[in-house]
This record gives C-alpha cells, structure tokens and sequence, in this order.
C-alpha cells in the first residue's frame, strides 16, 4: 500500500508585534499548564519579565526557569534530567542557542516546545533539528518540529542589526543550496525533493517584497526562514537550507582568528558560491544589497587569506555531500574573484 | 497528550519542460504500475499521446483509459464503480474538470493520485478538494492531496492566454481571501490559521519575481498554485484561498449570461474587493498589470449590471461566512468603483 | 528517508452497559456540537429515543435525523448530500446497514463518525470499509475508521440471539482467514502483514475467555470484533479478516433461496473451511459450541444442495484472491464432509 | 478540524523459529543496507554470529559492532555520538539492556530500529519508551516504537526458564495495571483510554490459550508482550501496562538485598495486589500455575520482610500517580496474605 506523505507543522504560529505579551494566552489555548523556561543568559531582564508575566497573567504555572550557557547535548541533557514532574511544555526564549537547546530538551521530553525568538538570526527557530555540540564538537542533531512559534517583530526589530543581516543571510543561502543539491543529484543520484526545493525557494521571493528592517520586513523574515525550517522537514534533511556556502562557514569557524555570526559568513560565502554556480547573483545581490548586509563588515573587513583557506577545506568538512566546490578546484577562482568582483572587494582585506 | 499537527502533501512533485514524457518514470520509480487514465476531452491527441507513450516505454499497464465529459460527483461514482481490479494509481491529464473528477475517483478508491495538468488556470490541481457538481448543484467536496503533481511547463506555455490569466487570477485572491479571514477573526472568532495565511500569502510574492508567461513563469505560477493547495491542507478548509472574491465568481455563475473562466472572474473580483478591503490593491494592481492579465476582456468587457448583481448576492450565498461583503452594503462603493477606477472602468461596460 | 508505518485507531471507546445514554456526554467532550443521526429503520424507537434525549440533555442540536432503508452508495450519496451546513458529526444507530451507510458519509464528508451499534452481528462497526451496493453490485468499499465506538452492552445483550450467534460466526472466521492468506503468501507471494495477523488472531482467544452470552461476554465480543477492524487498517486489506469462508457466503448470497444472516454463514463456513485446512478445527468447533452457535439452524436447517453450489463457485469470485480452494478442486471433499462430519451433517439438510 | 487518532507500530513483525537467521533478508527488503549493531555483552556468540551472517549473506554492512555494558542514557548518547556516517539502522540483539540502548540509539538518530529479543523477559522490546539509567537513577524514558520486531522463537525457547517467567510475570501485570488505572480514573480523574485498556486486556487472554514453554508459546507470549507495547504508543504513557504491581518491584529494586529479575517481582505483586484489588486473581493464579510460574523462586524464596517494606513505600515512588496502593494502608492487608495465601506462604520466608 502507498502510504501518503505526511509532515509536522507547528500548530500555534503568530509573527507579529506585541505576539510576546499573548504567549501565556495561547499556551492556556492550547491547555499547556504546566511551563519549564529555557531563556537566553545575555537576554535584557525585560523581555523575561515580559514573557513570564504573560504566562503568571494566565493562570500557568512556570514549573523552572533556567539560563542556558551554551548550546550543547550535555546541557540539554542535564535541564532534561531535572525537568519537573508533570511538565507539559517547554517555552524557548532568547537566540538561537538557548533555542536549540530548549527544542532539544522537549525532543528527549517528548513535550510540546513553543519557540519564542528573540532574533532572527537564523532559521533554526523553526526546523526539525538541533545544532548542538556532543562532545565538544558541533553536530547537528535530529530533533523535533516546535508546537508553536511566536515571534513578537517588535522585539526582533529591537535586536542588533547584525543579527538582522545574519538572518538575511542564511535566507539567501537557499538559492546557492538548492543549487548544490541539483548538482548532487546529477553526479551522486542523491535524490532531490522538488517540493521542499520549491518551498525554499518561495521564501526567498517573498521577502523580496518588501526585504526592509521594519516590522512587516522583520514579520516576512521570520515568515521566510519558518518555511525553511519547514522545507528541511519535508525532506528529512537539511539539504534545501545548507550547500557548499554552509561548509565555508564551518569551515571558518575553525580556521578564523574571530569568526563572525553564522549568518553573515554564509550570507558572503552564499553571494561567493553563485558566482562559482553561475547562477542566482543577481536575486542575491539584490537582496543584500536592499537590506544593507554589506554594512555588518564595515568596521572590521573579512580576511581573505582565511577565506582563501576555508574555501579549500570545505569541501572535506562532510562525507557523501557533492556541491559546486567538488566539482573542480575551485581556490583560483575564489582568489580571483575576492580580488575583483566589486562587492566582495569592498569587504574583504588581506 | 498532545499530539502534533501532520499534514498530506504530495510525494512526487516535477515542474519543468518536458515532465510529460517522464510521468512513466516516475510512476514506475514508485512502483504504481497498473495506470487507469482519466483525460479532458477536448485534449489535443498528442499530449495524451505522448503520457501514454511514456507509460508503455516504461513497462506500465494502462488498464483504461476514459474521457471526461463532466466534472459531476456522478461521472465520478461511474468512474469508481468500473475501476479495474488491481489499479494501482490513477493518473488525470488536462484541465481542472478532467483533473477534479480524476481526484476524486482516487479519493473514492483510495488509490495513490498524479494530477497531471495541461493548463494552470487554478489552485485545484493539487488541492484536498474536488470541484464538482453533485444532483446538478457545483459543490467543493472533501477529496484528497495527490500523491503526485507533474507540471510539463511547456505543455502549459502552448495553452491558451486566457488559461494562464486564469490562474493568475485564481492567484492573486489570496491577497483577498487572508484578509477577509481575518475580518471574520475579529467578528465571529472564526479561528485563523497563521502557518496557512502566511504560506498561502508567501506564493504571491513568489511568482512577482518573475511574473512572466514563459516556461520559468509557468514553473513560478505551478508551485504558487501547488503551495496554495497545500495551505488548504494545512488548515483543512479553503479560507485561505478563498473569500468574497470566490463568493463574486460563484454570483456570476449563476446570474450572468456568459460566465467567464473562474480565475478571470476572481481576478476582476480581487481587484475590486481589495479597493473595497482597502489593503492589497497595489500588489494585486502591479501583478495583474505585469501578466497582461487585462488583455483577456478587450474582445468582450465584462457586464457592470451582472456584477453589481453579484455583488449584491454575493454575501448570501455561503452560511457562516463572513467577508468584507457582509460588513456594510458594498453595492454603492462597487457602482462607483465600476465606474471610477481606471482598471475597471477599462474592462466593463454597461 | 524510512517513514514510519501509522494506523487510525478510535479516538473514543466506550464498551459497557448503559454507554448509550453517555453518547452525548461523549460527543459534547469532544467539542462535536452539530450531529447528523442515522439510524436503522426496523430500530426499537426507545433506542432511538435514549440517543436523542442524551445528546439533547448534554445541549447538543441534533441537525438531522434520518432512516437508513438499504446499504447502498445511492442513500449515502443521497445523505451526503442533504448534510446540513456546519454538520461537525455523523452518529450511526443500529445494526450493520444504518452503520456502513453512516460510516460512508462521514467519509465522503470528512467529518467525524462515531458508530452506535445494537447488535454485533459482523466486524463492520469499526473497520476502514463500508460494505454497499453500488449499482445494484455488492461491494466493499474504501471507507474510514470510525471516530468513536460505543457499544451499550445491555442494548445489545437485548438483541435476537441470531445477531450474536452471527458475530461469533464472523469472529471465528480470522482463523481460516489468515491461514488462507499464509497460503497465499506461498503461492501467489502476496505479502502477509504479521501484526495484522497475530492482532486478528488474538481477539479470538480474548474472547475465548468467557465465550458466553451475559454482558460481559458480549462486551469481549465487541471488543473483539473491533479489534479485527483495526487489524484491517493495520495493512490497509481485509485479508485478516476474509478468506475462503467469507467467498463462501458472498456465493451463497447470490445461489441461496434464502441467504441466512453473514456471519452465520461464515460460521459454518469457516468450520467447514478449517476441515480443508486441516487447522484450527478444534479451536472453531469449541468457539462454536460454547456460544450455542449451531443451536441457530435447528429450526431451518442449511441446504447441502446449495452449499455445495457454493463452494463450486467461490474461487472464482475474487480476483487474485487465493485461498484453499484455489489450490484443488474442494468440491468433492466437501460433499464428504457435510455427509459425515457430525457438527456439520446436523445443521444440514439435503 | 478534528484530527484522527494515529500510532506508530511496527512494520517489520516477524515471530516464528529460526527468524534470526532471516533478519538480513528483511532489512535488504526494506533496503536497509548499512547496519549498527549493538549487542548484549553476555550473549552465546553463535547468535551474534548467526545475524552477523545472515546480514553478511544478503550483501548488508555492518559499519560497526559493539557490545552493550550497561542500559544508561551515558552509554546509549556514547554511541549515538560515535555512529558511522551513512548508518541507515540501528539492530539491537539480546536481552533488555541492549535492546532498551539500541532503541535510544536509534531515537537519537532518528534511525530505523529493529529489536531481535533472544529472550522475553519483560514487554520492553516492543515500546516506545526505554528504561535506562540517567546519571545513575533508573529512568523511563520516551523513545521511539521499533521498525521491526524480529523474535526467533526458538532462540527464546533456549533461554534460561527464569527469563522466560519473567516474561509471563510482565504480561500478568496487565490485568492489575488496567484495574488500577481505573481506580485512577475515579478519583483523580485520570483519564482512561479504553482502546489501549482493551488491546493490553486482550494479551492476557490469548496467551491463555497455550500458556506452555513450547515454540508455540513462546510466540503467543512475544505476540502478547509486542501488543502491550503498541498498547502504550497507543495512550502515550505506560498506564495499560504498569501500575501498583511494578511499583512493588520498583520498591523491591531499591530495598531488596537481592532484587529479582523485573518481571518475576512483578508476576508476584501482580498476585498480590489482585487479592487486595479483589479482581482478577483466577486468571492470574491459573496463568502462574499452568506456567510453572512459581517454580523460579523453589531454590530461593522472597523475603516477607523486604516486601512488606517495598509495599509501605511503593505509594511514595512516583507522583500523582493513583493505584489500589494508595486508596488504603495496605501493609496489614499484605502482612495477612503473606501469612494466609496459599500460593504466596509457599513462595515466601521470613
């Protein structure tokens, strides 16, 4: 018998200014009582305040509140050892490591998670996975969809713009990774999902419309990176959100003296890559070009010789993972391109 | 306990030139090898052709082949009850009546379903709906996603304009139909579905970047439509793609002499709905502009009498369905829309 | 990517005396507020009476009530069509006709179908078809799980002895049923489904634990009955619960003068059945003699004449259907076994 | 919308003798081709090398081997964070340590899963939780149903006859877990499931059938302890299969000198606590008796004095948790058993 396809969405989604303040009203909707938080530990006290208010406003119950440190398995181990009896839900507040922490922490729970971003840093909010490090080395790991996702666009509009542009960033890496992906398929038969690769790459045409750091801007982002998270779902993988662009990027963490958000190395390393591709520059260049990304390294220039060397070791980084960079060496061209193609100059010292 | 939201979507998803002659491919990847076909009747041979030609290269049975004259629950129960023994899919080649009634035989025989459209003049190719009549009366009835969808985008670029304006108009109603859904939010706690509104609204945005009539303009408006059915899914009921745009075309259908295709009615109708919504009308203005999606009236403009009469129905014809139509009377603002605005004023006449 | 197997299962079950007058407690739970009701034409009216007034005492606005007079896809259809507006349940009352009928429509209108049977007669209250003529043809259709069962024991302890004596009959029949279904594993490589079989089997020995007619036996019955359902959405077939015995009856039903109720002769047709297998004779024969079962035939005996027709004529109804008689000509053996086995000859005549 | 109800169960069940032998030829089929395999470390080494073989011969790898030490969440994260790259399956051979590890294993990454039980001591190999230490307290945490379940009955019929007791000790429980989940129901509301509470009620019963140490046995008890399994996936928490009884002997675990293996403890609550229940001790003492049940304890009595105490504390071991425990001081009750009964003054010493 054909069994159909089915996939896990999130059930509560609300992106909209003011959406901090009702998370305890939904959560009461949706019959969740009993609340164990997970809260960034940089977070201003505020949005805390505001957010647990929101629940005690409510009638629930916050079983803990707990800082997260850092983004490992151990932590999330350890909050899911000492979760209180009867939870029934966890409510993730703060950026992407606390997050993916707390998303963690419900998967091994098996509890209902509702992701409360803070930023937009990346699209990890809302996918079915967690980038966690397991013994100090990062990975990421299956996990589960989020129950509800409540971005409050007033609050991210208030985050550093920075995280802003990372977020930009990791969006527009859907066109250099879908692209990988088409060309994995030709050399390894990896098999393609064209509707999560139709559904990637919608999100990226849609925050074309209107791709300005303001609340309707800040509410397309949120709604564009959601649906990237959902595309990884769709697929089982992450390989409609992540291609060579994301392997420059580990690779610079590993190799930089002082590496820069996620978001912003892949967004560089995502214009880099189309070029290699040939194909997709333009969309990119617009993008970044209309929401300012270039400015995030105005102060402090990227480094081309580290570039140069995370280039050439990122196509080592994953096993059975074909992209533009395997298909030819492609270090020359990088050279040549830091050196002459106008946006990348401008951002780029030796 | 809680359990999370799973949604159908289609397993098998191929737009682009050529996907015709490999719908026999693709069946037999997924093991579906004794077909039962479903056709439009006024089919140009060759296409029927050309699937069934891929079918047999690829070893399939094509058990039978039958044209459909009607979209009627009652062709449909026919079709069921001579289902050979032993189909294993079936497969529906053409416009939506061939297409609907084909969904739904499957939907009855719980058989895996590829939807294989030869035009794209609406979202109910890949949609959990059928569009039949039943005793006589059209009706939406609950049918199932298909398990594939196959868009041969050059099939599609052969066929007439006015199919394509069609579906860009069926496409631009969401703009519409989301903020009516709001609206009865507000009023009659009717609940929203964020995760469908936004997904639903994301298609729009997609297709304006490139809102062209060729083979890439036919794979952007493919999967906007194939995204809005999805949205249908996600939320189990057409809200999202539909609102008092629909409600218009269904009062023509009924009261004008020469009912139009349902997409170039709800064009006309979403334009006019959104001056009336006050929201919507410049996206909804630019994307009607950009496909020439005007030029379908020029040979024969729309009657203002019909549709001041629609208008005036238009609100009675769904119970518990409330839209900006049921707001205030809307005729006033629609006579003096019909002959004010210069989009209208261009297609109508008295 | 490996998807995981699911299976519908009720949502709702209750098993117990006095569960009718609960059916609007029930409903009201599950937030079902507008109920369609469908009901057996020859049903005692107090039955019918107990039904309305529960769901009335818990507020709940009965839309709809209607006589189902034949198992047809034609009344269904007819039903379907004629469903209120906002209908959010269709609750079934009665014997196996009224149930199927009501099963079809909440399936063709995708709403939430709660079964009231009051007799347990066959397995078709909770399983995923609907037995019904279409065209005049007998025919099981595709159909859905039921929403809720509620079985009122003491209604159904009420009923003709025939009625339970007929579920024993249909109960019994999983015995030879997946025996014919490993033998067609054998020949024809038709895969069995393992879970389906051990689940289809066990509910017979539930019962055999108090095979008795009080309400606590007619409490293992339904539950055994109901579990055989689930065991057919289990592998998506009827196999587990339908082999040779059942091509037996449905032959009887077309050469008998007099067709007897459909699981008495699945009784003595699985009896009959087990003596070809040469398996699980003794187990039927006991299921049978403790219920009192042959005692049903004592005033009309069964025609030896026509059953031998019968299982003349039995392998060729089913397509693709192998079963023991498929492997040999039976007829013979069987003539000796009506004339000599002694549960057998007392039940016939010539 | 109302969604249906859907569980995960199994979709590769196979219990038979020589299975083990069969496990590549299954996997290939479902095209599993790179295996982990996690063992028990006291396991006869001919098994181990029968399944290595059988996947060797069917052209499967085994990317790695290990040997299970300990059932703790430590080891299970060591080797989730140590599986090759590309593994496409987790089996797990042996008893229950191994197979509660490899099940978490497979839960962390997300891996098709299939059990092969070279014994059947407790219901855990078909469940969707594992039981395993977490920072040395014994935990029960959520997992995931298996892929397949491969029982080789004949291996089983070779293990020592305690473990085998231990096994008809789990699957007794049932009928006092049921009956307490009830009490439950009555006075804190909990809410029963009665489709779970049914299909765990009908495992009792068909093991009845031939309750004997014989191939056949074997696999009427691995079918029994594999539905109790799905019983639980079905409500989501462990009531239809663990209620006052494994409190007992988690009580035990904790006070005994010498605790017993889990289900042998629990045959003996299960006893015990039907007599305060006053239900189903005739089923239960007639499951011990044809079983031989009793025997386990011949060489080795239990002590009095360590179970009056474990009663005195199993109300206090798991919170809101309501069984026949803590209706009533039961230790006097116990205390007179104990002394009284025959069955249990026969197992027992001061």
């Amino acid at each position: 018998m054909h069994s159909p396809r089915q996939i896990l969405i999130p059930t509560l989604v609300r992106i909209q200014p003011g959406a901090l303040d009702q998370v305890g009203a939904h959560a009461r909707q949706h019959d969740l009582r009993r609340i164990v938080l997970l809260v960034s530990q940089d977070l201003p006290e505020l949005l805390t305040r505001r957010l647990t208010g929101s629940l005690e406003a409510n009638g629930l119950e916050i079983q803990s509140s707990q800082t997260v440190l850092q983004a490992s398995f151990e932590q999330a181990q350890s909050c899911f050892a000492a979760l209180p009896a009867g939870a029934q839900a966890i409510v993730g507040l703060g950026g992407g490591k606390a997050l993916d922490t707390a998303k963690y922490v419900a998967f091994l729970g098996r509890l209902p998670y509702v992701a409360v971003p803070t930023s937009l840093s990346n699209d990890g909010f809302c996918s079915p996975q967690s980038s966690l490090t397991l013994g100090g080395k990062r990975r990421s790991l299956p996990s589960r969809m989020p129950f509800g996702v409540v971005v409050d666009t007033a609050v991210t509009h208030a985050a550093p713009a920075a995280l802003w542009w990372s977020g930009v960033g990791d969006l527009v890496s859907k066109v250099t990774a879908i692209h990988d992906w088409k060309l994995a398929l030709e050399v390894t038969r990896t098999p393609i999902d064209d509707f999560a690769a139709l559904l990637s790459d919608a999100t990226v045409f849609q925050f074309m419309g209107h791709p300005i750091r303001d609340p309707a801007g800040e509410g397309l982002l949120a709604n564009a990176l959601m649906l990237n998270g959902v595309a990884m779902e769709v697929c089982g993988s992450s390989r409609p959100a992540s291609g060579s662009e994301h392997l420059i990027s580990h690779a610079l963490d590993a190799v930089s003296l002082k590496p820069r958000l996620h978001g912003l190395q892949v967004g560089v390393a995502t214009y880099l890559v189309s070029r290699l591709q040939e194909q997709g520059t333009d969309l990119i260049r617009s993008v970044l070009e209309r929401t300012g990304f270039w400015e995030a390294f105005r102060d402090e220039p990227l480094s081309r010789r580290e570039w140069v060397e995370a280039v050439r070791i990122a196509p080592t980084i994953k096993q059975d993972f074909h992209t533009i960079l395997s298909t030819r060496d492609c270090v020359p061209e990088v050279e040549g391109l830091l050196a002459t193609d106008p946006q990348l100059r401008a951002v780029f010292i030796d």
